[in-house]
């Protein structure tokens, strides 16, 4: 089941305390994609500049990523620059260039409008509309948000609410959002406005999906290194979409499917941190992938409840 | 099988968004004391000034406390306030007077010396290792330590470890002790020096158990409405040690004993903030902790992994 992704294909230059990288692949479509195409046909829909290395890019298409829809247009791709702390749970942003991603203007092509899954990058919510009017009726659409629309685009932003079925977001994102500290409040708050889960990343502390009655939690994947956090937010997303997408995204057994593509959105997200750029997804195996979620659920998984019997006999 | 606690049994002012409590029980010994009971006899050792409202803690007699422990010394008992932000996370202390618990010496009662189970709640060092001096040979001895004692008696805490089997902190706190940003170092680090475990409380985002070669993750129970965060931790404690004593600590099934117990630790710390002081544990009963044992469990548990043909056949 193929997955359509409209995001930005980027720049970056990053600082950690453990090297540097010089305008590198970047941008939320490419770790998308890296990630996604482990399990499924991937179709990316963004912009680059004139000065975009194409090349690069090859190691997706060897991977099943249709480019057809990434647009050249003339001028400088979008360029990010940043510097992480010593903990790496902060960074400082350098610099931002939005170069031809600031007239971007999203073309679906014709042969990918029956994608059915969808995910919607974190860019304009005004131009996230525009995809959704341009794809016939996916059974799936999933959209990514940040502070910067939440503030500055929200009644577009909760229009586009409207025809999401699961909203991915930062913690913080989400208590700004709903204007509440309560991440279980926040999550209800944006149920009540068209997404029927959604799910709240919290870093290295693990992922939450909400649902109307349940909810799901992974603890993030404890890693010896942190090398450099860029995309993992984006590598999650494809993880889960990926996962639910090679499971047939199907409502059946909607619940169990939802709760293993967390875990494989917290495995993959995981291997995006081991290196620069989307490089540790050039020789990442989905072998791999699966022992890591073997190790999620040995890190979870409790046997059997104290018995009163037990206890009285304490 | 019995549990020893050592601490403070202390007066509480508290302010939070939801409405001020003066003058209530608090302390360590007093948290730690209200939920191990749930699952097992618990003996309390600590210090009282001539202020203290003895007969409020005959709640915990009730449950089968033992508090010969508890001698009571002339002047004020220790006495702190604290005021909670917005959402919780953090709180200023307004004040902190020692009173009689700036002069505790540990005396440890003739009957209390043969108990199986030792915690010794968040004091001096040197208080700590005095307790360990009095007791015989307890099968498992956990310990609390904060920022403070890490910064002015490393070497005591040092000293300490070398006995401690469990040794339980926050995150914040482990990381200064073992002076790196990454959780899993800074356990093995501490699991260098002594304890065999590790058990990192990371407030809202859950718990973490290390061990040398495997770690167990529980989340933070997500809970309708924070009232007051005061002895979580020590709630917390409280009811991953009773839950161990219960079980009778045995080293046979020591990790799923220990798997359990932590998320026991959770489902109880989870209670002790739904109202103010130890009041929610004059009525909390055990089934109560018990269906929230079994909601962790809805919450963590997948079933089985994506298959190479699902993925194959995307």
């Amino acid at each position: 089941m193929s997955i359509l992704v409209v995001g930005s294909v980027a720049l970056d230059s990053v600082e950690t305390p453990f090297g540097e990288a010089e305008r590198v692949l970047g941008g939320s479509a490419t770790f998308f994609s890296a990630a996604a195409s482990l399990f499924a046909p991937v179709r990316v829909v963004g912009v680059i500049g004139d000065d975009y290395p194409v090349d690069r890019l090859d190691f997706l298409r060897a991977r099943g990523v249709d480019l057809d829809g990434i647009e050249k247009a003339e001028g400088e791709s979008f360029f990010w620059s940043g510097r992480y702390h010593y903990d790496l749970n902060s960074r400082d942003t350098l610099e931002t260039r939005l170069g031809v991603f600031a007239d971007f203007r999203p073309r679906i092509p014709e042969h990918f409008r029956d994608s059915p899954v969808v995910f919607l990058g974190n860019i304009d919510p005004e131009l996230q509309l525009d995809v959704l009017r341009q794809v016939d009726s996916p059974r799936l659409v999933a959209a990514d948000t940040m502070n910067f629309w939440i503030e500055s685009k929200r009644a577009e932003l909760l229009r586009v609410l409207e025809h999401v079925d699961v909203l991915l977001l930062n913690d913080s994102e989400v208590r700004e959002l709903a204007d509440t500290p309560s991440l279980l409040d926040a999550a209800r708050w944006v149920m009540d406005r068209g997404p029927r889960y959604v799910v709240v990343k919290k870093g290295e502390h693990g992922a939450v999906l909400y649902a109307r009655d349940w909810m799901f939690f992974a603890p993030g994947y404890p890693l010896e290194r942190v090398f450099d956090p860029t995309g993992a937010g984006d590598a999650f997303a494809g993880g889960f979409l990926g996962a639910l997408a090679a499971e047939g995204a199907h409502e059946g057994e909607a619940h169990e499917a939802l709760r293993r593509a967390i875990i494989y959105g917290s495995a993959t997200g995981s291997f995006a941190v081991e290196d620069f750029s989307v490089d540790r997804f050039r020789t990442l195996e989905l072998g791999e992938v699966e022992r890591r979620v073997a190790e999620f659920r040995k890190m979870t998984t409790f046997e059997h409840e104290l018995t009163a019997a037990t206890v009285e006999g304490a």
